[in-house]
């Protein structure tokens, strides 16, 4: 790994003058280390992974939650407790967020929950269709405040359309990689804003590793990385889910949450984003359960689970859920430590279970998600079948992407008949 | 056209009692022949189409604004103005709706639009992506209403998506109709809910004309298609547009807006939604132009405007926006008035040109549009070029639609290049 994914105390200068709103510094998840806010990513100590650490103490609970309930319908709302300026929504950005919480009945029906306990948090309605603008839009304002003007990063697919899309409308320059046999969608999506976008012969870990090279290269100075040096900021933007469910639901923690996990860096902030409401009082502290969903073809994070690890071996994926296809998942460890610790788990179902389950949401409440909602869905199902899932308790699923983008996983599915326009035909092919 | 389709005063038992909020009657818009409230579209004196008559006496105008801003974010904000009860958003639908309008400045620069008067109103936030949404939504509402317990419609594309989500949500059965050589993500979005989904081999304008005999047949009967029967009350939800717009500009009137156009619904209900906010005093009186668009493939309205005709002649379609292939366009003699009465104007524009907008809306501002959303950012271009569009006055272009929906159109957009995941191979690709 290069010089600059560490920054010592000393050397970000940078760092000292940016205002990222609350956000205070850069602190290590493993040992506390904390240096000055900056475009780095690594503990210089111990090279675990920093993360950000906020002062939030100047807020009054009641206060502060007038002030995100008279705030825009986007993630916006929440800026007290995101590392971005006050004045961050007069900025160009796409504005993700405030994304609907569906009551999700008829779903609930079907699987054996009881009536209005289930929820699905849809994020197909964000700009891009996927989860990653919350991502994005964080690291976009954290690229400005370092003085970026390239916006980059390795993607599964709906990170490159999100990046491509936010640099467009920000005025950034963007040169997104991706493993070169993405869907359809998803490429031509990440090529439409006009960006570079470099297919790369090779898996997403591949990618991956490609970039932190790149990042150590001249040819790469200057990049923000919106997932590797940008990494900190990226990642706090998965709070906003968290934040938006307690919100929809009255201000209330949910009981069980079921989350998708590639690297597993939305999870890990979905209970950071539950543990800072909790901290600020702006919900009542209760026990909640997280649970960790992955497809059998590529479940490094559920295999470990299963087997009682605490560090994840990584894997070859070959799963239909390209989105979530990390074999080497960076807070794979740190999943497993919150699914246990809250008293939920990790599970995988296989693609014919992610396909049914994607018909299964379509058909009960309208909505068309990815592979990736196939497989929280598909896991919320055998997990109330195994008992692990409280079919009593208010359980909210995430659907964090949109069917449009992965098309071929329900390619079967098309016209019932075609008939000429007329009413003859219409009978002769059985409809009448 | 069969019996049902017209209602005297007499026969429609189930219009004397239905509840649609405000919606006290139909009215001829031809002759102004009102009927109770009922699932018929024409008017048996002079078989003018029908539209819903309201009563909005009661409204105050500040206890209204206060009541809409209060609501949620979504078209129910707005129930107090829409056919449909009080209590609409307790039911199960999909809460179309409260789209972001986007500043666009960047596009704004490219087109030579002063700075802060260019806006698009991006309907891709929708739940299937189109703003088809709005009018199922309301269609819906009436045929619960009615009994209906089949939803059914005959669709260019997005129509298809949308009835068949909202079906699945609210547990009606649904038997959809498409020319049978639509876009591959139109076709399984709109089969993945699950419902009944018919090809038949023809356009549009056929599948329209079969479904007007099946409603008179036997095998039709029961059956709520949206935008025939039950087409008075689906095309109220364009009406939304109208009004989120206006208060999204801080309850103000655009100057000039650019509308696509295939049967020409949207636009008309665009101006009626206008017209009542001015007349509920909740924007101030002042002139609007609104703008029709369409594509030269598909024309039949822009050709009329220019030809200074007040009827429209049918074209056969032959255009990639499939979207608006509507050679016969039912409301097409209305837009012609409005556009003519407002100042407006109707335009189209080549094939070229909407792929050409597409990508210009998507490099300046992130939106990746349908074909229909490259149809009013094209036409608006060549407005503006004319100078029939004013660029120092606040305009808002529409985007109806999602480019997920119409790859092919952009299916040449792609990788940048293809590469190893190695520095070299990255050099040698001239990236560096
Ligand atoms: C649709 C979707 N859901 C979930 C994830 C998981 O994200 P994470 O890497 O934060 O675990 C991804 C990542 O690409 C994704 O695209
Ligand atoms: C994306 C899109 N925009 C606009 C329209 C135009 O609708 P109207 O028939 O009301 O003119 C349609 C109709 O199908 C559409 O699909
Ligand atoms: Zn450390
Ligand atoms: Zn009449």
């Amino acid at each position: 790994m290069a010089v600059q994914t560490v920054a010592s105390t000393t050397d970000s200068a940078a760092g000292t003058s940016v205002d990222l709103g609350p956000a205070a510094a850069l602190s290590c998840r493993e040992c506390g280390h904390r240096v000055p806010l900056g475009p780095v990513f690594a503990c210089e100590e111990c090279f675990g992974p920093l993360e950000i650490a906020y002062d939030f103490s100047a807020y009054d609970t009641e206060e502060l939650r007038k002030r995100i309930e008279a705030g825009p319908a986007n993630i916006w709302r929440y800026a007290p407790l995101l590392p971005v300026p006050a004045d961050v929504a007069t900025k160009p950005n796409l504005n993700p967020g405030w994304t609907k919480l569906v009551k999700a009945d008829n779903l609930a029906r079907e699987l054996g929950v009881d009536a209005g306990k289930l929820f699905v948090k849809d994020d197909s309605g964000n700009p891009t269709h996927s989860f990653k603008d919350r991502v994005v839009a964080q690291a976009l304002e954290a690229a400005r405040a370092f003085g970026f003007t390239t916006l980059s990063c390795s993607s599964t697919g709906n990170l490159a359309g999100a990046v491509g899309a936010a640099a467009a409308r920000a005025g950034f320059r963007s040169c997104v990689f991706i493993p070169h046999d993405l869907e359809q969608g998803k490429v031509v999506m990440a090529a439409v804003y006009g960006g570079e976008l470099v297919g790369i012969e090779g898996n997403y870990d591949d990618v991956n590793r490609f970039c932190s090279e790149l990042i150590g290269d001249p040819a790469g100075e200057g990049w923000g990385f919106v997932n590797v040096n940008l990494r900190p900021y990226y990642a706090e933007g998965s709070k906003t889910l968290a934040y938006e469910i307690c919100e929809q639901l009255g201000w209330q923690l949910p009981d069980q949450i079921v989350v998708p996990i590639a690297s597993g860096s939305q999870l890990t902030k979905i209970d950071k984003g539950l543990q800072e409401l909790i901290k600020l009082g702006l919900v009542e502290d209760r026990p909640y359960k997280i649970f960790g969903a992955q497809a059998e073809g590529c479940s490094p994070v559920s295999t470990a689970y299963k087997a009682g690890h605490d560090v994840v071996r990584p894997q070859k994926p070959n799963t239909i859920a390209k989105s979530l296809a990390i074999g080497n998942p960076a807070d794979g460890p740190y999943v497993l430590d919150i699914a246990r610790r809250t008293g939920g788990a990790v599970e995988d179902v296989t693609d014919e279970q992610v396909v049914d389950a994607i018909k299964l949401l379509a058909r009960t409440e309208g909505i068309f998600a990815e592979t990736a909602g196939g497989v929280t869905v598909g896991v919320t199902r055998k997990l109330l079948e195994s008992g692990a899932l409280d079919p009593s308790l208010t359980t909210v699923v995430l659907n964090t992407g949109d069917g449009l983008k992965t098309l071929d996983a329900v390619a079967g599915t098309g016209l019932t008949a075609t008939i000429r326009p007329s009413l003859d035909s219409f009978r002769e092919a059985g409809l009448a």
